[in-house]
């Protein structure tokens, strides 16, 4: 018998699609809010959840052999929680969501999308010229999966990819790789920047001031990946000095971002909630039932952390 | 020698653009803001224009043997000139253009945008759930070179691609193919509309009453063709009543859109005053010198039309 834990938002959604699987000898139960009142805590195998949820659950199970996060952002079990688990993440799940968040706000300010809305409000036949996707350079901080899928999306649109990587790989999609070492001559260069990488203490406030200063001033910098990446009073200065064009923000150091933060109100900064990517239950289910498997065969898991490199 | 003849409001860029070619015994004159004063109008050959400037400087250049059209709508010309000449379009210019024009306003209202926008003025952390463009059924109306670009794109996005054309094609980006005689059943299935017809007297308000009452109430119209084949009053019905979610107009019946007209102020109307793709001076000049040297050579010119069709 496995005992699995669930400790999600959306615990019903997962119940469903895992039942469906019909495994044998799965026992399955519902984290509590107060995981004080979990049952048999020290007869739970795996948990799937949230990384802050499985955090809260953890000291009341302390014979979990692996924990399958259904989010991303991993970094929580990294800092805070023990090592004496199997975790793994996702992976694939999120590039076709992202492609579309980062595409949407790139056209929108290319074709002047709410220019033409202020245009029609005053009954204005103006025509704004609007320039191309094509032929302008994007830079990819972040080359992991879902980087991959928004640099094919670039290249459909024919752009010009650059990336940032700590090793040059061969991919059709990326026309030039820069190290960690050569953030200056990438800032340098695009026209745009997407920015998905994971908080590490590697990527802790990358983006600084110094970065944001090489930027011209037509760049359109957004985040989809994590708050801490950034250095986010220097990038509440550089958009006050628009040494950038605009920024869109999904994610914060703090979220929910705080009611009165300087960053609600500036005129050339985007905010859009952390709502990129989101973890949909029935694809992270199958991650989870795959991996299920594997664990049972006492096979390698899928996208397993490595608690020494923290991702 | 050649005579050509200029009728442009990018006259100038064009003369730039011709004289790079060197082409010998050609000779290039503007045609002035009254085409009463063309200087020998008799020896004009060849003209260059947009098509309401060309017809009005044709009777004073009765030999004209050829007229390249720098807008892909010639129309006007098949309507209102004598067709004693050769006229030539403009093909394969404006599909990267329309691509980018046609997506960003889906993923504006996929990604919805406007609402984060709105949450953002309130500091309100609220996370609305987007859909995605993945797995979503686009109809395109108009399958000629722009339609298979726009295409191209939604099936890069992995949408469901679906066309209307008098006679099914074998195309890798197209799921299906729809009669002419099917337009219901075609658009029972959408949830997004790209409308990329010509003007022609089958396409003369094709999108009717009818048509209009069966989209589904979710679903999104484009028109980047030409207003004429909108049966304006019906869809200003049928958004008014919300018989589909939103609407977005390049073209009208009527350009610039008069003020005052009811299309402006409509909450689910988004206009963008014929901006979509627009003739650039450089790629027009390079389809005429190679329909130029057609022409010298005597040979089968490109993008002719074919004035019994009026396309």
């Amino acid at each position: 018998m496995t005992n699995l834990l669930i400790c999600s938002r959306d615990a019903l959604d997962y119940i469903e699609q895992i039942e469906q699987a019909k495994i044998a000898n799965l026992k399955i139960q519902i984290s509590p809010k107060s995981p004080g009142s979990i049952i048999n805590g020290k007869e739970v195998d795996v948990l799937l959840g949230e990384p802050e949820l499985c955090i809260s659950a953890l000291p009341y199970c302390p014979n979990v052999k692996w924990v399958q996060s259904t989010w991303a952002g991993i970094k929580p079990f990294v800092d805070s929680a023990p090592h004496n688990f199997k975790l793994t993440g996702i992976k694939n799940c999120f590039g076709s969501q992202m492609r579309e968040y980062v595409f949407s706000y790139l056209l929108y300010f290319s074709r002047k999308i709410q220019t033409f809305n202020e245009l029609q409000s005053q009954q204005n036949w103006s025509q704004p010229s609007c320039s191309q996707l094509q032929g302008k350079t994007l830079g990819i901080l972040g080359m992991g999966s879902i980087g991959v899928e928004v640099a094919k999306t670039a290249k459909h649109f024919q752009m010009e990819v650059i990336g940032v990587a700590k090793s040059a790989r061969k991919l059709d999609c990326v026309d030039q790789f820069y190290g960690l070492s050569q953030l200056a001559s990438f800032a340098h260069r695009l026209d745009y920047l997407v920015v998905l990488l994971p908080h590490t203490n590697e990527t802790d406030k990358i983006i600084d001031q110094r970065f944001l200063s090489q930027l011209n001033e037509q760049c359109i910098l957004i985040n989809a990946g994590r708050g801490q990446v950034i250095d986010e009073k220097a990038l509440l200065h550089a958009l006050s000095q628009n040494q950038l064009q605009a920024a869109v923000l999904d994610v914060f150091t703090e979220e929910p971002l705080p009611k009165g933060h300087p960053f609600w109100s500036l005129n050339n900064l985007y905010i859009s909630q952390h709502t990129a990517a989101i973890s949909k239950p029935k694809e992270i289910s199958n991650i989870f039932l795959e991996n299920f498997r594997l664990f049972q065969n006492k096979q390698t898991l899928m996208h397993l952390v490595d608690w020494k490199k923290g991702y």
